[in-house]
C-alpha cells in the first residue's frame, strides 16, 4: 500500500513555516508499513491542488492533505477534493456542536466562517479535532481512501496518531482481503471460462 | 518568475529527518521575488524522478533539486536529469581537485565514489561547496534553468544564499531582457506583416 502526502498553504511555498506535518505523517504511514512515494506542497490555489489531486489520485492507494480546512475562504481543501471526486459537501451536525463548545469555553461565539468548518464530504469518516475547530476527514472509495488533516501541528499530530493510524490499518486490512477476494474471484472464473 | 523545489531523497520519505532545505530555499527564492508554485519530494527513484523533473520542466521556468548528489550509487539526480535533457555528465577538473583537498585535509583519500561527485553536466555552471564535496551546480536552457543542490542544510544554506541567489539574479534579469527582446521582435514583424 502507498501513499502521498499533498500539504495545502501559501505559507509553506513561502518558506514562512518549515513543514514538519510531512516528517509526522510520513514516519506514522512508515510505523505501520504505508510506504510514502510522494510528498508535496501546492498553494492555497484550486486549480494548481486539482491538478496535483487528479494526477496522485491514479498513482497512490492512500492521499493524505495536511492544511486548507480553516475558516477562511483561502481554505479550499474539501471543496476542491469534493468537487473532483463529485462528492457534495454536508453540515456536519456533531461538528457543528464541539465548534459551537469549542467557542464557548472561551466565551467568544462561532462566527459562519467557522460553521464552514463543519461541511464535511457527504459520507466520510469524520475525525473529531480534540485541540481545535477543524475536524479531519475521510473518504473511501473502493480499495483508495483521500484523508483531509487540519494543518496546525498541535493538532494534526494527536489525531494523525489516535484516529488515523487505527482507521489506515483498518483500511489496509480491509483492503488486502478485497484485493484477495478479487484475485480468487478472477482465478475462479478464468478456471470456468 | 516561478520556480519548483524538488527534494530528493528517500530519508524524507520515511521522515527521518524534516524537509527544512524546502524552506530554506523557498524564503530565499522570495526574498528575490521568485514565486515557488510546488516544492515535490520523491525519493532516490531513478522513474519517479524522471517523472517528476519531465512534469515540472513542462511547467516552471526555475527547477531547484535539493539532494541526491552524493558519492553512493544510491545518489542519482545529476545522472537522472542529465539523462532527461539529454546532456552528458563530464569530469570537472577543478571540482575534482577541491574534492581531494578536502579528504587531504583530513588525512583521507578520495575514492573513486568521491570522483563520481566530481561528474558534472556539460557545460554548467558551477557552484563550489564550501562545506562538503558534492559541488552545486546549474543548467541553463533558454529561459529555463535547473539548479541542483547537495542536501546537507549545511552546505546547502551557504551555497544558496551565496553562489544561487547571484546566479538567480543574473539570469531573472537576462531572461526579462531576453522576453522583451522578442515581444518587441514579434512586434516589429506584426507591423511588416
Amino acid at each position: 500500500m502507498n501513499a502521498a502526502i499533498i500539504a495545502v498553504g501559501t505559507e509553506l511555498l513561502l518558506g514562512d513555516i518549515v513543514n514538519t506535518d510531512a516528517q509526522e505523517v510520513a514516519q506514522q504511514l512508515a510505523s505501520i508499513g504505508i510506504n510514502v512515494h510522494y510528498q508535496v506542497t501546492v498553494g492555497d490555489n484550486r486549480q494548481k491542488l486539482k491538478r496535483i489531486m487528479a494526477d496522485y489520485l491514479t498513482r497512490c492507494d492512500v492521499i493524505i492533505t495536511t492544511g486548507g480546512l480553516g475558516p477562511t475562504s483561502d481554505d479550499i481543501t474539501k471543496e476542491t477534493i469534493c468537487d473532483i471526486i463529485n462528492i457534495p459537501l454536508e453540515l456536519h451536525r456533531p461538528s457543528l456542536l464541539r465548534i459551537e463548545e469549542y467557542f464557548k469555553k472561551s466565551d467568544r461565539r462561532a462566527t459562519s466562517n467557522n460553521i464552514k468548518q463543519a461541511m464535511l464530504p457527504a459520507g466520510c469518516t469524520v475525525f473529531e479535532n480534540d485541540y481545535g475547530t477543524a475536524p479531519g476527514c475521510a473518504i473511501r472509495q473502493d480499495d483508495q481512501c483521500i484523508i483531509m488533516l487540519p494543518g496546525p501541528p498541535r493538532e494534526l499530530v494527536p489525531m494523525m496518531k489516535n484516529k488515523v493510524i487505527p482507521y489506515l490499518k483498518d483500511f489496509s486490512g480491509e483492503t488486502i482481503v478485497s484485493k484477495n477476494l478479487r484475485v480468487f474471484g478472477i482465478g475462479e472464473s478464468r478456471n470456468r471460462g
